[in-house]
């Protein structure tokens, strides 16, 4: 189902990044569901994680872990979230990173663990320390690509990017994976993201330019509304290349890396669960920040548009409805324009004279579709993606643990 | 599809109130879509509008006319919400009471016109003065079951029902209908529904009290998180009984307008689009009315719960992910239990160890289930009630207009 997405291809290992893939047996389907990442001596690490207040075992103690040291190893499995999992999802979570050091001779406290699956049952550690010890002695650095299919549950299809770019003359290469398909609704990193470059970057620098991408990007995207408990963003600066990025010359490196952030967290709504549709919602002219990001996500969460856009039907009298319920601070209605893609539909308020339904139908039968607010009160502006409503996503969310 | 309801039967008319409704060809369908009712002199009238800034039309011009006049007329057409529509909108709207006025001999300022249907097209005005004329010369005070089919649009059952009780020694009677099925959040009234008693109550205290039983009732509840551009909720108070209500003898009177506001309100609910389940929310403990209302919201709203409802899923992961991206400040998540029902399925923040899937399932199999969550910070208390997410809420919202 995933809208525009095709198989990666061309991807760059990245220098002082070994990885591993492995079926343990946690995921139903037999498929790989352990990645064991290696990281070089003295790379240095960025991270955001789910705001969720029920946060994941593995998520406080990857963040603890990481609050004291620079991670060596990476530890992800995928089909048991290890969440509402109590003392004992954190004693998990805490030895498997000890098994991880065990295998690849670091401290427990250097490994972060991730987990990503059904919530509220416990991790079946037998099976995980099969998993870490075959794993660990298949460390490859040109594995990515079956890397990136170990991270996955729901998703169709795996997601995963490169980029090369000069700096100072030099290759700077950064290559990223992500999974997540439904729980998706930004406050923070919304889904598993693993991101390396082989640039050496400090590491509140690195935290800085990170954060800021992620605003842009996995920040940016819904499929449901739902934040998930185990969402994680990790952005690993390997240094191998000698090449160092500080913020006189980091121009292209954020430039870049924003974008692999943007086409990773894209490629997470393009394969939103049930997704049909691509659609891309811009709110500018806003009075500010907060504003325009209200009134994208409340078109983007409604299930009135998802569904019309599921029929391709232009029904723009949904989003008018939903751009009015966006609690605005005495929103003047007599302003505000919508387009979809560049047919203009509402203009000072109501239907605007010229539209015809034939325009508004032919670009809702389009797989890709953009939905653009004018609100004519400021300069602030917010781009959000999300998907339709369809079927398959009421099937896929009413059949998942069965 | 409605949940636990039946055709509405032993329904008193209320003395004072007249009503004719007749089929003007505006809804597709053929059956009833305009409603008219005459208001004796001397009645007062409270009512509540949609908060959604792109309010229609009709809604407009209903504030404006009842905050001048006590109105002697409600006209309401199903089929076309007259909403997003612009100038022409507002011209119609006012000649739609102008019509009425001249028919029931008042002035159009003492009409109140509401629409519900699809928005963003004219109204068929030929059709509506046919209409009118017929209504306005078929009046009466017994049609309550009738009427209350005229103002439906996608709901498959009427919601109509009455209380009679006892003020000082004589029977007062509050009977009323409501709409609505889709398109359903609170933000004020939340769809149409007209009530009317032979109280006598000054419209101050009429105002009061509706506005007391609204949040409680209308205002608690949500189909789809859609709020509407045109919701309404009228209380008619004719005086007819002599039973005059005061603050001091009012504890019945808003006891049983409560009672009939959640009866509808809940109707609504259980008739909502694709409905399978009838769901109670209730937070307890909160810190504060807004904390309360936020968490319970969030779970009605998510998409992942509504889903595991449908399939009847105890997947109560998702229940918990919801309370924890409620957004609220500073949450003990080791303090929280969560109920289905009298099961305890979370306690201290994660599952609760006498928990069986068994016990979650025998709950979610019914069609009606209550979803209990204790946060421990303080002593405020909310009830939502919502529904299911199911294929027919698709299916019916993807084909509405075609």
């Amino acid at each position: 189902m995933a809208v525009g997405l095709s198989q990666p291809e061309n991807i760059s290992p990245v220098a002082g990044i070994e990885l591993a893939s492995h079926a343990c047996g946690i995921k139903k389907n037999g498929l790989d569901d352990l990645l064991l990442i290696r990281v070089i001596d003295g790379a240095s690490c960025a991270a955001t994680f789910t705001k969720n207040a029920f946060c994941a075992a593995p998520v406080i103690i990857a963040k603890k872990h990481l609050a004291a040291h620079t991670p060596k190893a990476l530890l992800i499995n995928s089909g048991n979230a290890n969440a509402g999992t109590g003392e004992q999802g954190l004693k998990d979570a805490l030895q498997s990173c000890a098994w991880v050091a065990d295998q690849l001779e670091c401290k427990a406290e250097e490994v972060l663990p991730f987990s990503t699956g059904v919530i509220g049952e416990s991790l079946p550690m037998t099976k995980l320390q099969q998993g870490i010890n075959a794993a660990a002695s298949t460390m490859q650095p040109d594995t990515w690509l079956q890397a990136s299919h170990a991270i996955l549950t729901t998703d169709t299809i795996a997601k995963l990017f490169t980029r090369q770019f000069n700096v100072d003359g030099e290759t700077v290469t950064i290559t990223g994976m992500a999974k997540g398909s439904g729980m998706i609704c930004p406050n923070m990193a919304t889904m598993l993201s693993y991101i390396a470059t082989d640039a050496k970057v400090e590491q509140t620098l690195l935290q800085d330019i990170l954060e800021n991408a992620v605003s842009k990007s996995f920040n940016a995207i819904t499929v449901d509304g739902d934040t998930s408990t185990n969402d994680a963003c990790v952005l690993l600066a390997t240094g191998v290349s000698g090449i160092g990025i500080t913020p006189k010359n980091s121009e292209h490196f954020v430039e870049h890396l924003e974008s692999i952030c943007i086409e990773l967290a894209q490629a997470v709504v393009r394969d939103g669960e049930g997704a049909t549709k691509f659609v891309t919602i811009n709110v500018s002219q806003a009075a500010n920040q907060e504003e325009a990001r209200n009134v994208a996500y409340t078109i983007a969460h409604s299930p009135l548009v998802k569904t019309a856009l599921t029929a391709s039907d232009p029904n723009w009298g949904r989003i008018l409805a939903a751009v009015g319920r966006s609690e605005i601070n005495q929103l003047d209605i007599n302003k505000i324009s919508i387009y979809l893609d560049d047919v203009c539909i509402v203009s000072n308020g109501a239907r605007d004279s010229e539209y015809t339904e034939e325009q508004g139908q032919q670009v809702m039968n389009q797989e890709e579709i953009g939905i653009r607010v004018v609100l004519e009160r400021g300069d602030a502006e917010m781009t959000v993606w999300t998907t339709d409503l369809s079927h398959e996503y009421v099937t896929i969310n009413s059949e998942y643990r069965t």
